[in-house]
């Protein structure tokens, strides 16, 4: 772990000192994003040493050809990589006639990166002496702007410290960019065309196969001693996928300069003329200027956090880490465009590539939907809703299923599955239970019950029938039993009666039809083009009931819990705290068969269920559950220490909570896992969020009423919370002494703490 | 089933008629080899329709970078591809100035391919009418020659039929080729030199990265109506990696013109300086000419078969496929070489790569013992003795194993794991068990203890080592257990208990066990030798009897048949005749994991294990676990039949005995399993031997005398077979009658039919 390397900070990501080894972890930790776009932090200027170089364009992906080393029936055709964009930060430097390059130069000197999260710009500064002597300071400031978000701009301001300095800006845009996760070393976007006029540039290009079309732009302007010197370039160099500006300088020692850079991406995902708006949109930009854009950026970010920002008081770190996942999470998915969804690497980097996983429901959604308007988890159901004939397809086609019943991907960009492992790809099915609970829970949530008779229900229908057709009938154990699946617990693969899975699929299905029942009453119109066009029939639904009412799980008498799968108890039940640390961690020091027989979790399986369905266990069966799996959970998944926060907090075990807490919120600052460089867990940091406001908070949804069990580490002096409620704006403030509500609103509100009712009303403040 | 496409014969594959679509699998069928070197059928002349080009050098082989989805730790770096090598068959020709090529000829007619066994060549004849309307007769005879094993002769004779015509003989030697199978499109083959000196050209070249060198060679003398021209070349093409001479004949209407080529390999294995190899070895075959080398190889056939034909009367289908597989293994393995193994296409295809899989052990072992010196099964032995340091190797560095344990690769070249999915390289490690039974059977059969002490106990200490840490001790049954293991039936995987893998990891200790005991009385100075090699202890071996003393092995009281696997009851248990046809093959149809969770067996497994323990268990079990696990068997792989064609005519269901047979031994001359273009099944074919010996014959060994009970199938009227039984050759015959028993050898032999003991005298004939 890095503990020293971020300086806690209560409100921005800091680093200083200039230290190679930790370019791309830094690269990583101070990318920037809008929602529809992102840029990890690389420099501007041309830099030697080793980097990570990564735009994306929300949205836009590259199908690549699977690599597979023994191809298997089912498997899809391609992985849908998230794209390196065509590059728009670049401004190549030169000084006094040498390339401005922090690995060559002959010293860095007061090097300084921060991410400032409250309005949303990142800033890096440094001293650099130069082979040839020369001494500048460099003050770098870029942002993407959260209002006019096809737009990212850059402040880069030059010194000169010890004598007269001729200074080259030499701006460009770039689509001759590749993947470092290419399957077979190809490029991905095609070169279409390249126009230049005046100060601006423009490159086109569109992704091979998938034919987005892509404008990325630039316009520059360079400034002398902060006036606009209306420089026009002095040599331009024109290719087939790139343009690059010269513009020579000279200023005097003591005296700055600088260039403004506004860049970005117009896309034919919005636009039919891309280059057009991306004139447009320098127009736009330019009007406002650097200053109003920055401004703007500021209002943007408060604005965000004034509706999600979560105060942690008396720690520091703590504090930092869960604005940090907050900052991520609202730069990563604003909510705005239902065809876009939450990579798990957001605009961080490449790996896994797709943008949805079971992490946008499981983990995301509880999030959004509570800092965001509802419409915006109605917008993630929705993208579920408009992928269901291709999870019906993929069923079909892919696995052998019939009759309507749908299995989402595990991993997706457009609805197809572009995973390419068996155990994945054809046996995480769990993941179609969490896409059904979502649903659940925001109806639960949001009290908006029209969206299942709308969309919901369909889904639910498809997803219910998998489960029917998934479980087979154990004349043996005389139940019904699901065989060879990979539960949430990625270290046991094709393992038969996995309990969450089975819990889900039983849930599942009985979820369907209740609802089933309840909108042919409420909503028969709905009820009878859905059945019309689902063809669902009455014999069917007592199919689903067999099924249901029959499911098996596993259970051990001796030690009362249920296990996480049939062969469990033969394993080698060695806990975690008695391994070898050198061992750890195990997937990174241990052949994959030895993984899979140890006894080690990866992240929360079984109490993942008990984390859904807590209303279906006692506290007692919890601790049980709890006791049991907890020592063998290594937490080598970012999802795992979240959902043991929040059970740990349930539980009274403060101390572990906390401890969770801070692997969770700080697990990329921190780099525990020791992988950030390849770019931050997104998906997780909604966990972090839940970790806080369910676990310490103890906030759940119970008869269309919040209820709170606030409980504090010890380590903390207050902390609190916003939630938006109904439309209405409930904040929550938790001391060692107290907790204090205040609502925003128009109508009182009856909130419960640890069961006692309590009356809000608007704009007071209630202390309990 | 392509069942009227290879004519029935007794001694010859025969294909009549030109079928574009057949090219590809004739390619397969009509391979030629001679254990050093192998040729598919490819035509000698320029094809352009669809062609599978495949020639290989024993022993050669590239390391190619594995690829694979996502990448697992204990991963072997690279997949050992068996190589195309350069081609030294190809002979272009133009006939009037047009090329031949049977893909744009207008006609082709009287198609022809024979390959005869009995006498070990390959002819193929048509006339073609080419679109400049000539007409010609072409007969090309070619062979590999078993003798001089280095070279491979043709002779390409044509006829012209319809007009004086002008042949221009186009013969070249060419490094330029490709696998493919190549898992990143490069090239193997890095050209090294070429030279020619008259009639003779060599190409050297050696392999990428394992640096195998190879020179391939050939010489060529023209012919006109049987006479020597001795023509020079009247052009020469050199290129880095081919060079291709042209031989300019005019001939008159009726008369007659051949080329003889004379070429081949020689490498660096065995020589060396390869270009002066070569050039000495086409001297020795010029010195011999064409018709004494045919000579020779009718010669080195008839031995072979003197040895180890098999006929069978009265079913010519039958005698077809039994010649045709011991034919194959003839050409694949000649025994010579201790470096060399038999891999499972020999030299018919690409596909599987390596040389060396347990179907050695399991299946080829018994063949070789029973038909070669007993040095050819030692051989094969001593190959895994050498590559013990590696197998402890792989076990250590890539599965974490400790203390010499060993796991022998599942699929090698040189003693390192090339394969590269985990649920085979890391789970499949029943292969372990094979490698030690085989050395079991070679002491059983052979007499030959002192292999054991010399180097089998080294490799069983090993063996047992793995198999005792690789169990663990399941507290909730109370016994050990082997867990995520994926049997000989591949379509199970990471399954706990498989019940084969965990007998003989029991039995592998147990033996191990046995033989130091044995050693230590009988041999002990090896004891002494081998114990302090391997570090040894008592207390070492206290610990593997508590494992193989208490070995848990699933059992089902309600079926009282041992359960493949744990889980297996719970599967649905629907019967491959309940199974609808549209959905076989169901490796071909159904996603892997519907396949992992029906009760479909692709391959004998806890048969398997009836098979090598047979003395284990009653008849009566046998018969439950073969009423039991037959009808769930879908035998889609080539392993499976022969062992259910031993156990079912030990259960005297002679029917289903001889269905097995046949689909066993024409498995590819019927193309069962619609994939021989890819290459004959060449392992397999070994169980076609025994099915017949070991099924029908009922051969077993048992306190060093041969037993036999011999059955006959209604179809045949008869059949014979040899048994080389320590150095004494006893032959079989067995019709409806009686069993007719004659021993080739210098002293009598007891051998017992039914259990009666019956004394051969030698050289008497002895009917019982």
């Amino acid at each position: 772990m890095n503990q020293d390397y971020i300086k806690p900070d209560n409100w921005s990501i800091i680093e200083e000192g200039f230290d190679a080894e930790s370019v791309k972890s830094s690269e990583s930790l101070f990318s920037i994003g809008n929602g529809a776009m992102g840029q990890r932090a690389n420099f501007e200027e041309n830099y030697t040493g080793e980097t990570f170089q990564g735009s994306y364009i929300a949205g836009i992906y590259y199908p690549d050809k699977t690599k597979v080393g023994w191809w298997k029936n089912g498997y899809p055709k391609y992985f849908a990589k998230v794209l390196n964009a065509p590059n728009w930060i670049g401004i190549d430097i030169e000084i006094n006639d040498e390339n401005l390059d922090l690995n060559t130069c002959t010293e860095v000197k007061n090097f300084r990166r921060e991410l400032n999260m409250k309005e949303g710009w990142y800033n890096r500064s440094f001293e650099a002496v130069l082979q040839n002597g020369t001494e500048i300071g460099v003050n770098i400031r870029r942002f993407l702007c959260m209002n006019l978000d096809e737009v990212g701009i850059i402040n880069y301001e030059i010194t000169a410290l010890n004598k007269d300095t001729k200074i080259v800006y030499k701006p460009y845009v770039d689509a001759g960019v590749s993947n470092e996760d290419a399957n077979w070393e190809e490029k991905f976007w095609e070169p279409m065309d390249v126009k230049r006029s005046g100060n601006e540039a423009f490159v086109t290009a569109q992704t091979f196969k998938t034919h987005f079309k892509a404008t990325t732009f630039m316009q520059n302007s360079i400034f002398i001693n902060g006036k606009n010197g209306n420089i026009s370039p002095s040599n331009i160099k024109t290719g087939t996928d790139k343009i690059q500006f010269s513009f020579d300088v000279i200023i005097a020692k003591g005296q700055k300069s600088s260039i403004q850079k506004i860049g970005g991406y117009t896309v034919s995902l919005n636009h039919e003329n891309t280059v057009a708006a991306a004139e447009a949109v320098i127009k736009e930009a330019l009007a406002k200027g650097y200053n109003q854009l920055l401004e703007e950026q500021i209002e943007a970010w408060a604005k965000i956090w004034e509706m999600s920002d979560i105060t942690i008081e008396g720690d520091v770190k703590a504090q930092q880490g869960i604005r940090f996942n907050i900052f991520q999470l609202n730069q990563t998915y604003s909510g705005k465009d239902s065809r876009l969804n939450i990579g798990p690497k957001g605009f961080t980097g490449e790996k896994y590539g797709g943008s949805t996983y079971w992490d946008t429901e499981a983990y995301c959604i509880p999030f959004y939907m509570a800092t965001k308007d509802q419409q915006v988890a109605r917008n993630l159901l929705t993208y579920r809703y408009n992928q269901l004939d291709k999870a019906i397809e993929n069923a079909k086609d892919n696995l052998g299923f019939k009759n309507g019943a749908a299995l989402y991907p595990m991993v997706t960009m457009n609805g197809e599955e572009c995973h390419n492992e068996w155990e994945i790809t054809h046996e995480e099915i769990h993941r179609n239970g969490a896409i059904a609970f979502a649903i659940f829970n925001y109806h639960r949530f949001t009290g908006d019950y029209s969206y299942i008779p709308e969309k919901g229900l369909e889904v639910l229908i498809g997803i219910a029938r998998f489960w029917h057709q998934r479980a087979n009938f154990s004349t043996d154990k005389n139940q019904y039993v699901i065989l060879g699946v990979t539960g949430p617990n990625e270290y046991e693969n094709n393992v038969n009666n996995n309990f969450y899975t089975n819990y889900i699929a039983k849930w599942c299905i009985d979820y369907a039809h209740e609802q089933i029942l309840k909108v042919s009453l409420e909503y028969p119109s709905d009820h009878k083009r859905i059945i019309e066009k689902v063809k669902l029939s009455d014999a069917e639904l007592q199919e689903w009931k067999k099924v249901s009412g029959n499911m098996y799980f596993p259970y051990s008498e001796k030690y009362g819990v249920y296990l996480q799968q049939d062969g469990f108890l033969d394993k080698e039940l060695v806990l975690v705290k008695d391994l070898d640390k050198s061992q750890r961690p195990i997937n990174q020091k241990w052949s994959w068969d030895r993984v899979l027989r140890s006894p080690y979790i990866k992240q929360a399986d079984t109490l993942q269920g008990f984390y859904f369905f807590e209303d279906h266990f006692t506290r007692e069966q919890l601790e049980k559950h709890f006791d049991f799996y907890e020592p063998f959970t290594v937490h080598e998944s970012s999802l795992s220490p979240c959902v043991h926060s929040i059970q740990a907090a349930k539980l009274d075990k403060m101390d572990m909570a906390y401890t969770f807490y801070l692997r969770t919120s700080r697990l990329d600052l921190d780099d525990y896992n020791k992988e950030v460089e390849e770019g931050c867990h997104i998906t997780s940091m909604a966990g972090t969020w839940m970790s806080i406001v369910e676990g310490f908070g103890g906030m759940r949804v119970k008869n269309d009423a919040l209820h709170f069990s606030p409980k504090i580490p010890k380590e903390w002096t207050g902390y609190s919370f916003k939630i938006n409620f109904r439309n209405q704006i409930l904040k929550v403030a938790v001391n060692h002494h107290d907790t204090q509500l205040t609502l925003e609103g128009s109508k009182e509100m009856t909130v419960f703490i640890n069961g006692n009712a309590v009356l809000v009303e608007p704009n007071s403040l209630v202390v309990v």
